[in-house]
Formats: structure tokens, C-alpha cells, sequence
């Protein structure tokens, strides 16, 4: 086996780095790293193992010699580079939402439909960060016992946003405490104590595109066209972790207790279910796994579940998920 | 017209205070103000009009001469001492718990049910902050198409545990910004950039109290036993304010204007819908109005309806539809 060379575009963003701290914890084999970023970032030295490997100016020879280029800069970047990148024969991994809908372009959350990745073109999509923690619950209980209606509102980390979001929010909440005004310019809103359901822009019929992600990506993870997801993205005074508060309608009813140890059985999440110990986000920062509790009873879809979820969405949401599509990619090579 | 006497239980906390600022504004006629508080409490002075009035230790004799007296000080007082209150003659507004869900105690958001007040037996009862911003909402369109079910998530600000809550939640935050170390006391978990869904006690079912009031209380203020509301109850770092994204099914379509149309008709609801303006937590706090916006179709019930509400849980949420209530109980009086 050839080692891979591994380009990480976008290095110098928060999920970026994010990806560069999964790469190096799980230990993922590759012969050269390459850190591409704006002219801004570039000049930059990054920590990588144990080498200072400098940041370059993403270019249109970039991607000369890469076998998996990880995209972690935005639509626009990805839009305009993921192309030359697969024409230089690398296999793009794109965490923005530039070709996520792409009919050909898998959209993959390893756990569940690692099969998707079959036939792909050059490009695979990793989903909206909310969306993936939603996957983590909903796929098992679709496999055991069919969905049929979703309704999530989200509590979304200004992370999410950002890093200059993310120093937004602690700048602004400190000038909230100090008796200063602040106005808000990364963000929409001032979550100094404060929040807004506006994620991402809105659309024609009112709702976001971030509600509209966690319809569309979930129903084309989980092959279900005719699934009914219902979302309320809300951006709240949280640094890292999303939050969801989820209730389902099932195909065939399940308790709680069978509920719990579905969840329990399925990989990448943890159960956090006793009264008064359930998951916060403060706890979750950094954690790999997305963790559920709160499961109960639906009380409007008869042998339904109502749940909630917290995930780090730089790391499942968004990283680790990224580097797991990678490592799938690499088996790949391996068996062929 | 003989002014009433009135008292206020609890004068000193973060609602009592929020009754008197309400009476005020309200010129609310009253020949004497009696503020009744802990003996720790005791002694304090508070302003009112144009006076300093001393504040009494609540005792049994209280309540004598006194013709309406709002609680405001825990389900424990209004155990204690509502019936006391009732023996001397006075009709008793509750703001705690205790009787809402007794049978022959009304539960009155004045603009909607004031004619529950009919043949009380002496408590009144206010309902919880969340349910009654959910009111405001669900009301008029329970009026006009009928409601079969609500799917609610809560965003609740800290000031509805309580002041003590409110100003953890400044110093867990202060000492966050600052890298230092703190404990929650006042609340069950920290809300320095964090959040958690568990508000009041966990009851069997795994569902938490607030969240079985939303149900219960809501069935029995709109007159709908059958009602299904499924509620999930999040603490989150807002000072004041509760926000609620709900999902709705009705007995009859209705579309987003059609709905705007209703919502902007409703008393005490008004409307901030257009893409990008939205009610928020910081816009609302010290309003007396319920705002409502994000008015989309849902995506889950045919003909139903999305929304997202936000309303000052001090003020309608709880001192305002209390002085509201007292209100209607004098207009009683005089027309007796």
C-alpha cells in the first residue's frame, strides 16, 4: 500500500483545524500533508504531529499529486475548486453544502450508508452538522422501526458559524456584562445573552436553508424521499456543540426502553438517560460520539419518541465525519 | 367605588417586583398597597408610585382588610397561606402552582377564558410562563380552525428560576470569559455558553414537570381535554424572555397569511414576520406583548402550521396576566 498525500483546504478555519486534530488522533496514514487556505492564511504554520507544516495559497495547481483533497472552506471555494481538484485525480471529500443535493455525489454518514459511496465521481459530500446529529438517532430507529414524521428544533453553537462568530459571541456577551453596547457584524443577531432562529438565509416559503438541510440531507442519507422533517434552526449562546430536541413518528411503535437500548446498540452514540443526568453541550465539547437522552413517550404520535441530542458539530458534525468518509475512501484503495 | 385593598406576596422577588412595575404603569386603583414577604425579607423598602412602602413579614393576620392578594413567592407560601388569605375575605391570584389543576380554581389568561373567573371560590389561578405565551398563540387559531396537536420546544430564559438563577448564570459566565472555575448552585447546571433541557423536577414518565404543565395547563385553559401537546422544557443563557418554536396540527387548513392574519387580530400578540425580522429574546424583554413570527406551513401536518413565539415570562408570562386577572376580578366588584 502507497500512502496517500491528503490536502486540507481551508486549514486555518475552525473546522479545518478541527480535521487536522482528527487526522493526527486517529493516527491516519498518509505519506504528505498539504495545508491550503486563502493568500490570507497562507505563510501560516500549522502543528501537525510533530512538524510545523506551512500553510500555501490555494491555487490551481494545488492539487497536483493528492489522493484525497478535504474540503473545509465554504460553497463558493468548493464550487470553484473541487473540480480541478478531481481533474488532478484526487477524490474531493467537500464539507460545504456546494454539491451535497448533487444527484451522482454521495452524501455520507459513515456509519449508516458507507454503501453510498460506491460509483461516486470524484466528489462526496459530508452533510449539514446538524443534520448528522439527527442521522446518529434517527438511522437506527429507521432501521428497526421505520419513521414516518420528524419535528427538530435545534439549539446551534455560534461555532457553527465560525470562528469570528464564535469570538463575536464572547466579545459581545462581554461588553453585555460590562454595561457596553456591541453590535453584531459576523452574526445576524447578538447572542450576548440573547438568540435568533435564523441559520443560514431564508428561503421563498420562510423557512432557512439550514431547515431545509436537515429535510433534504436526511432524507437522502437515510433513502427516504417521502420522509416528513419538520426544523427549527435556532443559533444560541453555546461556543461548541449543537443541540436537538426531537420527536418521531415510527412506522411501528417503540418504547422508551426499547428506544434506549436501540440507541445503545448504535455506533458513534452514547446513551445519557437517568432523571437530571442528560447531555449538555458544555459536556460534549470535543467528544467524538453524539449522546441522547430525554427519551420518553411521544405525547402526539401514538408509540412514538420524543428525544434529545447534543453533538459537537465541529467534530462529528462536521471533521470527524469528513476523515471517516476519508478513511472509507482509503479501504477502498486498499481492496482494489 | 371603594378601592380595593391590595396585597402582594412576595413583594421582593423577581415577579413580586415585576407586579408592582406592572401595577403602576397600569394605574391600577387601590386604596392601600400591603407588601408581604419572608422575615428575611422584612424591613426592605420599595418604591411604588411616589412612596417607599416597608415591607411586612407575612403572618397569619396578614390578610386582614385585604381584597385581592397576589402570590408570588413559591407553591409552599401559596399552600401555606392562600387559604388564610381566602378565610379573611380576600380573593387570592396565584402565581405559583399549587392550584392550577385543581377542579372549581379557575386557570385565566384574561384574553381568552376570563369568563373561567365565573363562580370562584376564592383562587385564582395564573398559569405557568411557558403555557401562557403558548396561549397567546394557540388560542386564536384554536378559535378559529381547531388545534389537534402541538409539538413545542422551549428556549427559557434564566430569570424564571428565579433571581438567584439569573445572577449565577452573569457570574458563571463572567468567571467562563475569565478561565475561571465555577459551580452551579441556584440552577442544575451551568449556563455559561451552555443549556440544558430540565426545567422543574423530573416527574416518572421521564417527561419534567414544565413540560407536563404545557400539557395539562394548556388542555384545561383552551377547554380541550384531548389536546396533545408534547413539550420539551430547555434552560438556556437568556436573561429574560422565553422563546418556543411549535409545530401545530388543526381541524382545518389554514395558510401562513391566513394565520398572520389571525395572529395579528389576537390582543396581546403581535407579529414580526418578515425574512431576517424576527422576535427575539433581547427585543422583547420588558414588553407587555407576546410576538410571533417564522409563521411558515409545517412540514409535517397538512394545513398546519410552524411558528416561533417569544415573550417576556415576567411580564405576560406571569406579573401582567396576574394584574390582568385582578383586573377583571375588580371590574367584578363593581359591577356587583
Amino acid at each position: 500500500m502507497t500512502l496517500p498525500v491528503i490536502a486540507v483546504v481551508g486549514a486555518t478555519g475552525v473546522v479545518g483545524l478541527e480535521m487536522l486534530d482528527v487526522l493526527e488522533k486517529r493516527s491516519f496514514p498518509l505519506a504528505e500533508l498539504r495545508l491550503l487556505a486563502s493568500p490570507r492564511s497562507a505563510g501560516k504554520k500549522v502543528r501537525f504531529r510533530d512538524e510545523e507544516v506551512a500553510v500555501e495559497p490555494l491555487a490551481n495547481d494545488s492539487f497536483r499529486g493528492v489522493d484525497i483533497a478535504m474540503f473545509a472552506a465554504g460553497s463558493d471555494v468548493s464550487k470553484e475548486h473541487a473540480s480541478k481538484a478531481v481533474e488532478a485525480g484526487a477524490v474531493v471529500v467537500d464539507n460545504s453544502s456546494a454539491f451535497r443535493m448533487s444527484p451522482g455525489v454521495p452524501l455520507v454518514v459513515p456509519e449508516w450508508n458507507a454503501s453510498a459511496l460506491d460509483g461516486h465521481a470524484g466528489i462526496i459530500a459530508n452533510p449539514n452538522c446538524s443534520t448528522i446529529i439527527l442521522i446518529m438517532a434517527l438511522a437506527p430507529l429507521a432501521q428497526v422501526a421505520g419513521l414516518r414524521r420528524v419535528v427538530v428544533s435545534t439549539y446551534q453553537a455560534a461555532s457553527g458559524a465560525g470562528r469570528a462568530a464564535m469570538e463575536e459571541m464572547r466579545e459581545s456577551t462581554r461588553c453585555f456584562l460590562e454595561g457596553r453596547s456591541h453590535e453584531p457584524q459576523a452574526l445576524p443577531g447578538s447572542l450576548a445573552f440573547n438568540l435568533f432562529p435564523h441559520v443560514d438565509v431564508f428561503c421563498e416559503d420562510a423557512y432557512t436553508r439550514e431547515e431545509d438541510k436537515m429535510l433534504h440531507e436526511t432524507r437522502k442519507i437515510l433513502g427516504s424521499p417521502e420522509l416528513l422533517v419538520e426544523a427549527t434552526c435556532v443559533r444560541v449562546a453555546v461556543e461548541r456543540c449543537h443541540s436537538e430536541a426531537v420527536t418521531v413518528e415510527l412506522d411501528r411503535s417503540l418504547s422508551p426502553e426499547e428506544a434506549r437500548a436501540i440507541f445503545a446498540r448504535a455506533p458513534g452514540l452514547i446513551v445519557r438517560d437517568e432523571p437530571g443526568d442528560y447531555p449538555v453541550p458544555a459536556a460534549m465539547s470535543g467528544q467524538d460520539d453524539v449522546a441522547v437522552g430525554r427519551v420518553r413517550e411521544s405525547r402526539v404520535f401514538d408509540g412514538g419518541l420524543a428525544f434529545w441530542l447534543v453533538g459537537d458539530q465541529l467534530r462529528k458534525g462536521a471533521a470527524l465525519n469528513a476523515v471517516q468518509i476519508a478513511e472509507l475512501l482509503l479501504a477502498k484503495i486498499d481492496s482494489t
